[in-house]
């Protein structure tokens, strides 16, 4: 039996004992500054870029990887960067007759750019989903046109899971729009869903350790070449003048650590084993479920799934279930903060009564089975439970 | 006999061992997310308040120490979000008719971000410094009116030492226009020199965790209540909104460690003896040899010091130390990227002869003495060899 049942790595996950060996031994013999000019200080640097060649690789993506892959403190960052880095290079004529383009379910460092952007009268355009989180590319195809500046879309959503189809959208963009940047906040995505920034023709991509078993506070974003953007941080030219500030190296190796654990091991198979389990089980026990997101495997990221209980309250189940070990949560982390809620279960036109039951289980590479048996015998004992106090105090 | 000396702690220092087994510690127990509803996301969070509570007392701030500071990802990122911060939230007429401040021997995160501003239009003052690094008072007094939207002066300058006296230059700026925001980069003076933001009546203050034996990625900002700021990172809401994206839990407690670390031992008192026997040390072997920055040990960092040896061309000096094991730099690691070299050394009016010959020599809580007594005698019979060499040459 695990002493507690953690699901809710979509949050966040623990960094796994490998990296966190990797940091210490980092921490402990490579502690010289990359701009240093003796040799240790060259040596990180290399480090820097062996790993940024890791990365490359893991998104399939071509060129000078030093110069591709920006180093930022996390996802948010990144998203911020690319987006504003991009916009903020306009000309304000453009910004006053260009458009910008993004999905009304995307996570709060995209929307909230956005917004600050239409707060500014730059017009954007919010694409709807369907009812299982993907964009129509027939929408896609109507607003984008010469005068259409950026278009972000998440590659994988962080509460249904959803996997938009890349390719499919980065043509269209690109063959309405060449000069149109396309970006993708793949935070949820990396190392679960397959990603070819060259197929998909995009033009910036965020990434994070702390989804994927490495440390927080380090993250990357994939910038294609010809792009100039403005940084967010200005001073001592680190990364090419886009990024300053000393590297974060123990980040940036532990981060590269974890890469190579979902690489290497069969962490995609047994994930996938993991979400139809929770599905089969949670249908055949409960009545009055539903899974959001995409029925299709391969549309869907195996490591994170929302459910929707009718009758129960998604927020008192959390607290139930954490009396007993097991962590899940209501939705995104980051939305914990905001005001609106439940944005995405609207989005997609889930009913009331299904929105308010709605819960998130999220899987790691270091999740066991018998975490995940343990806690959905939890999760489903303890809806019941609460579905019967409803009942009798109707 | 240590195997390496290492006296480039200005650039950056090795994480202390109490820093990396905390932060392991919270790696194994705290890796949960402190937006998390569940109780565990909520302990994540109160151990976030109680580092900035010791941040607060460590720099003398009055206030709620969860609003007052912010976590950032470094020093860098740290000066951006003060200035750009404060910056961006002025009106453009404010900004058309007023003016900026500044000394000629900031750290590039400060100078790179006011000439941004100065391109774009902005009027910048930038103040000179005497032959010790020094701010005249009396030219600040004659530059700040009611105009002045912000002064930014560093508090101990990364290459001299120079402790400048914040509290008088606060109250001229204060006593000119309350409403000037007063800022200073104190990455290079946290926990060596002392500061009291009420007193100097700061109203923004730039932290880092990677100087003072904390780990790379992590810094911080104090910001006076009543300052509104634009955040440079948008999305989750976290920092009050000031700063999102998913805590760096375990870069805070490490940078909590390494202040601890800093408080707890007699360390100011042993780097001010490594300072002195440096200074004693060089001035008795050597000819023609100027410590550079401030003589009184009050005025000056105890961590951090310029050397400038007549003859002698710094690079070469360093890279002869580094083939014996010593560490040292020709001056900031943040400059190497950019082409002006030497600017604080011309700033300070040091004659061409001795500007080529600057090595900057500076230490950590984990310095021993050993490594700098060993460190000055590789130092000084290298330079003496160099200078034997340039003689036979000429």
């Amino acid at each position: 039996m695990s002493e507690i049942c953690y699901l809710d790595n979509a949050a966040t996950t623990k960094s796994a004992p490998q990296v966190v060996e990797r940091m210490v031994k980092s921490f402990q013999q490579d502690y010289f500054n990359p701009s240093a000019m003796y040799k240790p200080g060259l040596n990180e640097e290399k480090a820097i870029q062996a790993c940024k060649a890791q990365l490359m690789a893991a998104i399939h993506a071509k060129g000078d990887a030093d110069r591709r892959i920006i180093y930022t403190s996390g996802g948010s960052e990144g998203d911020n960067l690319l987006i504003r880095g991009v916009l903020d290079r306009k000309r304000p004529s453009a910004l006053e007759n260009g458009s910008i383009v993004t999905t009304i379910i995307e996570h709060p460092a995209v929307r909230e750019v956005f917004s600050d952007y239409e707060k500014r009268g730059v017009k954007v355009i919010w694409l709807p989903v369907d009812e299982a989180g993907f964009v129509d590319p027939q929408d896609l195809s109507e607003v984008v046109d010469e005068h259409t500046l950026l278009v972000s879309i998440m590659g994988v959503n962080n509460e249904l899971g959803t996997f938009q189809p890349l390719e499919t959208l980065g043509k269209i963009i690109k063959d309405h729009n060449p000069d149109c940047f396309f970006h993708s906040d793949f935070v949820q995505g990396f190392m679960k869903c397959p990603i070819d920034v060259e197929k998909a023709q995009l033009d910036g991509v965020t990434l994070c350790g702390h989804k994927i078993n490495g440390p927080k506070g380090i993250g990357a974003v994939y910038l294609r070449e010809g792009w100039p953007i403005k940084p967010l941080v200005f001073g001592g030219g680190q990364e090419h003048g886009l990024r300053s500030g000393t590297e974060n190296v123990q980040g940036i190796v532990g981060f590269d650590e974890a890469v190579k654990l979902w690489e290497s091991h069969d962490v995609i198979k047994r994930l996938v084993q993991y979400r139809r389990y929770v599905e089969n089980t949670l249908m055949d026990t409960l009545e009055n479920v539903k899974i959001l997101g995409p029925q299709d495997e391969e549309k869907r990221s195996p490591a994170v799934m929302s459910v929707a209980i009718e009758g129960v309250r998604g927020e008192v189940l959390l607290h139930a279930c954490e009396a007993k070990g097991v962590y899940i949560s209501t939705g995104s982390a980051c939305s914990t903060h905001k005001k609106e809620k439940h944005q995405v279960q609207k989005a997609i036109g889930l009913s009331p009564s299904y929105i308010e039951g709605t819960i998130r289980i999220s899987f790691s590479a270091l999740t066991t089975f018998d975490e995940v048996k343990q806690g959905v015998e939890i999760i489903i004992g303890e809806a019941q439970q609460l579905r019967k106090f409803a009942k009798f105090i109707k």
